[in-house]
């Protein structure tokens, strides 16, 4: 018995909007307190974990653990006919995931349940030394911004500064953002834009996002609801100066 | 002398809308109490009728019948100029359709008369067992959400619902209306999934429009002016299944 | 020392809108009164002249004269990510024109200079009969209509009107706009509708742009500033009938 109904379900539109970018297929799993997913790009350079705890639904039923493993573009097509006031429901039958829409009308959308080899990733434990909040739309501009000159832009961070760098034949350009944050030490990683742009994709899942940052290392990127029951997470790995 | 002025041209901009999409080359005929339009798609499997009564208008002149033979893209393309605080006019001479738009500037345009073989065609009588009243926009977003899976629906009456029904590889869609009508029988009928989205075009032409269907039977899509005196038609051929 | 601020830097978007689509590297130079733009299209048929004198801007140093060339498709990706709020900075090092904007973060974009022969041209003098002034969005609207049936138009000028003509096999158009001007002779001169709508891009540089319109002479059209300290002016060649 897997049930479940949210009003507010802009959180997983938002998510999925970046998501269906990133991986084709997911597997989403269900317990009786939360809906998961943890899933790894094709190329392995992303991993992307989802957490929403039943509170952040409206109504959560879940007896016995489901695996549900969709296709995450016919997932994201029919999330795009959700109206702001619809009623979102989701449940399962042995072939289908069950997307509801209560609204003017009931509209019923069943995408066929897919058989995937799944065993769930977990994010590696990674000790990075930079931890830094900003809005998340403000994030998403300044990525968008910087594809003027290159598909690869740096993050680096030092006591002041986050500061966005990206370099090319026509010209450059640096971001200076004021973090206002306690910084033990100051360091720079690379990262290709297109992926940085799929990531915040979801710059609406949350208004503020945190950026944790290396020396060479992977981005992690974490959108929280202020409610604190949902988390949605992108881990970025870096592209090195060598891969050019 | 034919002389007509109206300052609400949504009425004639939403129609062609739709029209233009459905057809090539339309004849216009005009009397001295109304405006008509009968036509029939190139591949037969649509016909729309236009009636706009001379109130529909500001000013309506029309001394000896008048047959207007124009492209319609051609009128749709000067239409598409239109602001929401012109006058338009339409005459005729020798040669032209003229149309004329008096803004802060006066927009005359000269479609070329076309010569068209036309023998005003009426549509069918046909009776048909399901009359539902639904919201236009509502119905044209209920189409639209439909090319998820396949190009073809299945629109479905039953006692209480209206039901449009979508089948394919990925998944299927349903989505059930309450249309509070008083239904004789149960009745199913396939169509073109663009085939009603160009019908659609027209949704802005009223704001409740009045679906009539049967059992593989040609669905018949009615917008009326609230003021009574306007008129816009739609006659669809089902799709069959062994078209497929 | 070459250094200028702006707030109101819309003026600056609105003129390379408009310039980066007619010319592809442009010169700027600067003296202790004002900045200056003077450039010939690559085809000759165009010249732009911008003037904007240092009170246009909110602080304006430059000691020395200066020279900055550019690919103008350069500067404007950058313009395009300016937000409403940000204030604008130019300045230059030996290599770049620096562009700042300071809002949330500060954004320094580096663009090469680049090195082009130069010798400032001067927009030709020619006494044209007729002088027109008219809303600049209003124009813009009206050329943009134009597109329909050809790809020249006609500006004529009487007494009374002006009018503006294209004629194309489909049909033809014609709008009349009413000066209230003193107009010494009628004239007539045609000019390719894609120049005019790229001159037209520029539109919202100022409310009101004037008109001079000659008998087969060229177009001169001209955006003022309301505070009389910025011009941009484009002349455009006559697309005579034997070019056809």
């Amino acid at each position: 018995m897997f049930n479940i109904e949210i009003t507010n379900h802009q959180v997983i539109k938002n998510a999925f909007e970046s998501i269906s970018h990133i991986v084709d297929e997911i597997t989403m799993t269900a317990d009786s307190e939360a809906l998961h997913m943890r899933c790894l790009s094709r190329d392995h350079t992303q991993f992307i974990l989802l957490d929403l705890e039943k509170t952040v639904f409206d109504s959560y039923q879940c007896d016995t653990p489901e695996k549900i493993s969709i296709d995450s573009t016919e997932l994201m097509k029919v999330l795009k006919t959700l109206k702001s006031t619809d009623i979102l429901l989701f449940n399962v039958d042995d072939n289908n995931l069950i997307v509801t829409m209560k609204g003017d009308a009931e509209r019923k959308f069943n995408i066929r349940l897919i058989s995937l080899e799944y065993e769930e990733a977990q994010p590696p434990i990674i000790d990075l030394p930079c931890n830094i909040s900003i809005g998340s739309d403000l994030m998403k501009d300044y990525i968008n911004d910087m594809d003027i000159y290159s598909d690869k832009l740096e993050l680096l961070v030092d006591e002041d500064y986050l500061i966005i760098r990206t370099d090319g034949q026509m010209g450059d350009a640096e971001i200076k953002y004021l973090h206002g944050e306690n910084i033990r030490e100051a360091v720079s990683s690379g990262f290709g834009i297109d992926k940085l742009k799929d990531i915040f994709r979801a710059s609406k899942f949350s208004q503020d996002c945190t950026l944790r940052i290396g020396e060479d290392m992977p981005l992690f990127v974490t959108f929280t609801l202020p409610t604190g029951d949902g988390k949605l997470e992108f881990l970025l790995a870096p592209r090195l100066e060598t891969e050019e």
